[in-house]
């Protein structure tokens, strides 16, 4: 794997790059859609690729760990060829959801021992394991084993977390040295910066991470509840501390405007559920704002649901027509929107990209940041 | 419009034909994929014509009448402008649905009376309003409103039910003669021939159906619990008795099989929920037998859905994939699945045309009844 620096914006930290693994090249800053169970939910493999220009795809070590299982997904031959997605796919953890799991989840120095939300079943996550579930579903990008300090987290906690997150680092970077990819292409461990809301503990993490040599750094623990100031205030610490000539990943975040914000301030890569998730629940991002499509001013709209939209849909159906979908909740209709919501996230970036390259990034950030906010 | 019978198979009714409607032409024998509150589940407008090859789809008028409700429709300029489906369209009539509501609804010789399974509100469906209800959706053919007669009426209900479809048929003629097509296209009136499983009352109800001038007739009330023996046997007393040069729509039918025995009886159009339902849990038909995607069996079956099958879904994806969305319920097994059977679908009317017209479509038709009723 291969990060190249093309271009630093003028007046930002926003960078324009290109990383190379074995599955082809993805060009950043870029957005990452989240295929949970090895799909992204509503959308067509073919339309991911062709339609929304998805160039890197997300899968949940912990959803596909109990479903289909590891068994599985080593007969098949990996994820790739599992779910047929012959790009570049990055898995988390684990650590995330299992942490999300509250009470059927209990946490100690050796990792992580939780209850399946499918069946009751118990299970261990140790940085260990999750190393090598992560070689077994061959991602070309693998996420180390980290405890997600919770967004209200004091700092005695934060503290221990973020010391904990990094002995655990020091075990996944062990196991990685021990074992060696299944399938024949490279696979590289992105660290994690953990350390709250909480400057020192964030630099102290961001130091710890740069001395483990690797291709990308992820910052973990944010927009989890937190106060947005607080978001771009960490990112504020932690990015200048890593390396410039290597990837940052922020994790599961976030809005449109979120994420120029982040790009602003040297952010790569991206992933979230939100252009999905919200897409179901009726509500589209647009270059111009987000629309409510469950709100009765679009019943009787009969135009395109986006005549700048990059994606078919965009000019396929009418506003009208998906808000009856959505009203209706026929299937279609959540699959129009996150067919929509992904193609917008994925021209925000590329388009984020061509502004840095052409060094308009500033203007063209400060501009977009006040449409993307409006309600349509 | 206008219904040409190009050929009819030696020692078979089975007949090809064209129905030439103001949006498109549609070969027959065909099936039409349903698209209830005017969109196939889970299907894109334009998979469902480029890679289903729908040539005429189903929407439902009880459904489209709540919602979004005849204002938006009519502002629209009709289902055809609404949805985006400029093809052929057929609408019911809403009986059907109306009597599935059993006691939310009331039936008069008016009409019926029913609450609404969204709000509770009220309504009343005569022959007259869903004439009406049906212009304003601008269908090319609408359906008389009738009383389907349940698969298990006596011979007394199935008597009286007839009659007062009966009535309601020339209440409909009379309301269509009223009134005009608000688009633009022309639309044909098909009446339903009922009379539950007694051949003297459907012998009745075919010869009543035929004085009425129309492009094609419907046999409705069949596949709605009576035993299959006794739906082809009142297939085999109506259709020698409907006039050969008109367009014959069985309603609401049913299984590969199913469609196969009443082509073979002289039947030329086709609708039914099962290729979406049955996909959403699950089921595929294929032209080798029909596979519960839920068995174990799948769970490793790394090969391709369906190699011989004629959608992008059956080579881009494996069954041991599809398997594991099906499982997982994730809404993109719901998608390939139902997508694959409408495929699937289409392609067992256009075989069975091509057959028809190389006459040799009997002893094909023979073959394919073993093969289409075994368990994969
Ligand atoms: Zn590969
Ligand atoms: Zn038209």
């Amino acid at each position: 794997m291969d990060f190249t620096l093309k271009h630093t914006a003028s007046q930002s930290e926003a960078r324009a790059g290109i990383l190379e693994t074995d599955h082809g090249v993805i060009e950043t800053p870029i957005f990452m859609p989240v295929g949970t169970a090895g799909s992204v939910k509503g959308i067509h493999k073919k339309d991911l690729k062709e339609d929304i220009g998805a160039q890197i795809i997300l899968g949940n070590t912990y959803h596909l760990y109990l479903r289909p299982g590891m068994d599985i997904i080593e007969r098949a031959g990996g994820l790739h060829k599992f779910n047929g997605w012959d790009g570049p796919i990055l898995t988390d953890s684990g650590g995330y959801q299992v942490f999300s799991l509250g009470d059927i989840r209990k946490l100690t120095e050796e990792g992580a021992r939780f209850q399946s939300h499918i069946d009751g079943s118990y299970h261990l996550f140790t940085p260990e394991s999750v190393i090598d579930i992560q070689r077994k579903i061959g991602a070309d990008i693998m996420m180390a084993f980290d405890e997600c300090t919770p967004g209200d987290a004091d700092f005695d906690y934060a503290k221990k977390s973020l010391a904990l997150t990094q002995r655990w680092l020091d075990r996944c970077v062990n196991q990685m040295a021990k074992t060696s990819p299944l399938y024949g292409h490279n696979q590289s461990l992105f660290p994690i910066v953990q350390g709250g809301v909480y400057p020192e503990l964030r630099e102290q993490a961001a130091r710890h991470v740069t001395t483990i040599p690797s291709d990308g750094y992820a910052i973990g623990g944010l927009s989890v509840g937190e106060p947005e100031a607080d978001m771009y205030a960490m990112i504020d610490v932690v990015n200048p501390i890593l390396p410039k000539d290597k990837l940052r990943y922020l994790m599961g975040v976030g809005t449109p405007v979120n994420i120029l914000e982040a790009i602003d301030r040297g952010v790569d890569m991206f992933d979230c559920v939100m252009p999905t998730r919200n897409g179901r629940n009726g509500m589209l991002f647009t270059k111009n704002g987000f629309m409510n499509m469950r709100n009765a001013k679009w019943a009787d709209d009969f135009s395109p649901i986006d005549p700048e939209g990059t994606s078919f849909v965009d000019i396929n159906y009418t506003k009208a027509f998906l808000r009856h979908l959505i009203v209706s909740g026929e299937m279609l209709g959540a699959q129009i929107a996150s067919q929509h919501n992904l193609a917008f996230y994925l021209w925000l970036v590329k388009e984020a990209r061509r502004q840095i390259l052409a060094d308009t990034f500033k203007d063209w950030k400060e501009e977009m940041v006040v449409k993307l906010a409006q309600r349509l």
